[in-house]
């Protein structure tokens, strides 16, 4: 069972043991006690967060960067560090980490992801992530595991963008992939500045900038994170390693019409721009399904969007991703009629093969399956990726696949395996 | 030759006598005086009014109701009625009229229309009646009519609804079409209500409502206005007779859909309602086609519109006028399926029978034909016409058809056909 549209809960097995076949396990190295640890840390920290930024009604979480609800969790990230005695530290860009041993002395094991969210988001992407973080540090402290290298909990500011309009900006700041100057210009829907929101946050913007000293302390990092598709649910795996991130891009298309009266125009003399929406939307869509890539038009600025009024100017944005690059450019060759122009492009992030082979062997000494999935949404773990830190995913099973909405959902059983997975992923990486 | 787009002048042939082959005629009772009087008046009067609320770079009119630029509108009508030495009397409704004789002895015949614009408008829709109206006062003056009747020209506020959303609200308001109440609440965009817009423009919102005593000086109604298509483009005439305003409507549509990440949704498990509303619009243009009705979706509303998330809905409005309305019936019984709510309904207004034969036995002895013309668009005149006023329409023709946009354009030789055409009217109406 899934959790409902608007509970953040994961599924009805807070009631009862995780369904996870655990008695076929013959080679159960971990005492019980270690698990219920885990469970336990996991539903407190889950239940804090659910109040946090949540919309009434089902209507989803509103946690944008640097408002009073980002306060609220920044202070449950320096909360659970300091109860678990972990030493804190806020980089440059304002990214939170939570240090177990010191990362100056020797790179450490980082793992976590982002609290804050889409407008109406979910409860999963992004928290699933650090919660699990904290749950799996406590398994290993209940196992007794000593550590032969740091281990590092990070919780990544502004992963979704939702506020400024760049995604990842905290990871891009730390890594140099977003310029300071830059990033302090953004305005928000109501005009605040980046730089005027730190300030009514208490932070320094001038501070703000890379950090390469912050960056050098991650030896690998592993990134958990809800499946945001249904590539498990096919498989019929609670978890699963991360291959690649898929290359994706987006695009504005104008489509340029002629202002008139719609009431007294006649049909054959309207130039109406709605009309080429129309065509471009179905078009987006067969060219997607002929280039076996994923193409949306998810965003529509009609002018002056009055009802009596042909429209003079439909402005489109298309976002294009695909497994393989030459997919999406089969789509833009497809729309090229319509003279796309290209605002962003990622190209394909391969996550560290040898480390995705570490975390399988781990999830196989759990008793657990491995499948590799690809991913089309962008993450910290790509970021980091591309400066060059050896990087892994580890996705949890997601029964409705949608992700960004209040429907995004995972089984409680399925995280719990999701915190198993990490903790055993964890374990070998800090004791090899 | 027409206007420029962004300029507000008509025609070229402000250098030259209008070519509306005078010399044809052998009746002509009024003396040339008289005319160039008339296009004196036009002349000046529209370049008075040419910067007024004129954005930059040819992006057309911004004059709305109760701000500074239609202030400063009110205030040259004011100035027009006082220099003739008119009596200027302000309605409860907000609406100007200036009277030659004394209404209140006995009603008049008025001719008018509005000085308002839609956002980014043209020059002429409005204005064009008002201007005109002054300019066939002064021909009559000129010619040394004596009126039987008292004669009045009226400027009517906020006809076009742009700024709180009601078209016609100074004549519905006046004809007790519009509830006062219900007025006084209406908001623009920024929040504001229409009784504080009235406050900050000096007004009293309190005293708004119906006049029963102003409408009673009414005795009969003439609005002049630039023809919102091409009829008599089509028929070779510079000038054309209203005949009825079509039964016009409004209806909202809801696609609902999935909100869903449009990075990881694979295209089979969506349901984007973007794609409901391209196959919306595509049955709107085939129903109004079939129907011979116009129909159009100006006006679109995605949510969240965001460039990554496939929509979990779209809002569209439809706008469907009709000569007949049995074919707007016919459009929206073709769209059924989705459920159209709708918001308004204007059935069809005939205008005054005997009153447009007056107006073309005046345009006979004018030297002009007198084709019949219905109109998709509403007006005043309509307002009036449903309130029991003898109500009649004069179009000019408009080369470009195009209206409610900065192409709306008229020649100045058939403006000033039109201004010898409503003084021949008037001369008939107030003499006999």
């Amino acid at each position: 069972m899934t959790t409902s549209d608007d509970g953040p809960r994961p599924g009805d097995g807070a009631a009862g043991t995780p369904a996870r076949g655990r008695a076929d396990r013959t080679d159960d190295a971990h005492p019980p006690a270690a698990d219920a640890v885990g469970a336990a840390t996991f539903r407190r920290a889950w239940s804090d967060l659910a109040p946090v930024g949540r919309a009434p009604d089902g209507a989803g979480y509103h946690r944008f960067a640097w408002t009073r609800s980002d306060h609220t969790l920044r202070e449950w990230f320096a909360g659970q560090a300091a109860a678990r005695g972990l030493d804190l530290v806020t980089d440059r860009a304002g990214n939170q980490w939570a240090w177990w041993g010191d990362p100056d002395a020797r790179p450490g094991v980082v793992t976590g992801s982002h609290l804050d969210s889409v407008p109406g988001g979910g409860a999963f992407d992004g928290p699933l992530g650090v919660v699990s973080a904290f749950a799996a540090y406590d398994v290993l402290r209940a196992r007794g595991v000593r550590p032969g290298r740091p281990l590092g909990i990070a919780s990544f500011v502004d992963e979704e963008g939702a506020r400024f309009g760049v995604a990842c900006a905290g990871s891009r700041l730390l890594t140099g992939a977003l310029d300071p100057d830059r990033a302090r210009g953004l305005r928000d829907a109501d005009g605040t500045t980046m730089a005027d929101a730190l300030r009514a946050a208490g932070q320094d913007p001038s501070s703000l900038g890379p950090d390469p000293e912050a960056l050098r302390r991650v030896g690998a990092f592993v990134e958990l994170h809800v499946e945001q598709g249904r590539g498990l649910v096919h498989s019929g795996d609670p978890v699963g390693v991360g291959r690649m991130i898929w290359p994706h891009g987006r695009w504005r298309v104008e489509l340029r019409g002629v202002a008139n009266h719609a009431g007294t125009t006649p049909l054959a003399d309207r130039r109406d721009p709605m009309l080429d929406l129309a065509a471009f939307v179905q078009h987006v869509r067969a060219a997607a399904l002929d280039a076996g890539a994923l193409a949306t038009v998810g965003k529509v600025r009609v002018e002056p969007n009055g009802v009596n009024a042909i429209p003079s100017q439909v402005t489109a944005w298309l976002d294009v991703r695909a497994e393989d690059g030459s997919a999406v450019g089969d789509v833009l060759a497809a729309l090229a009629a319509y003279a796309p122009a290209q605002e962003s492009w990622t190209s394909a992030t391969v996550l560290d093969a040898d480390l995705a082979d570490d975390v399988a062997a781990a999830l196989g000494t759990a008793g657990l399956g491995s499948p590799r999935l690809g991913t089309g949404a962008g993450h910290d773990a790509g970021i980091l990726a591309a400066a060059g830190v050896p990087t892994a995913m580890l996705f949890v099973r997601n029964p409705s696949g949608v992700s960004h909405a209040p429907a995004e959902s995972a089984d409680e059983a399925d995280c719990l395996t999701g915190v198993d997975a990490l903790a055993a992923t964890l374990e070998r990486l800090v004791t090899r």
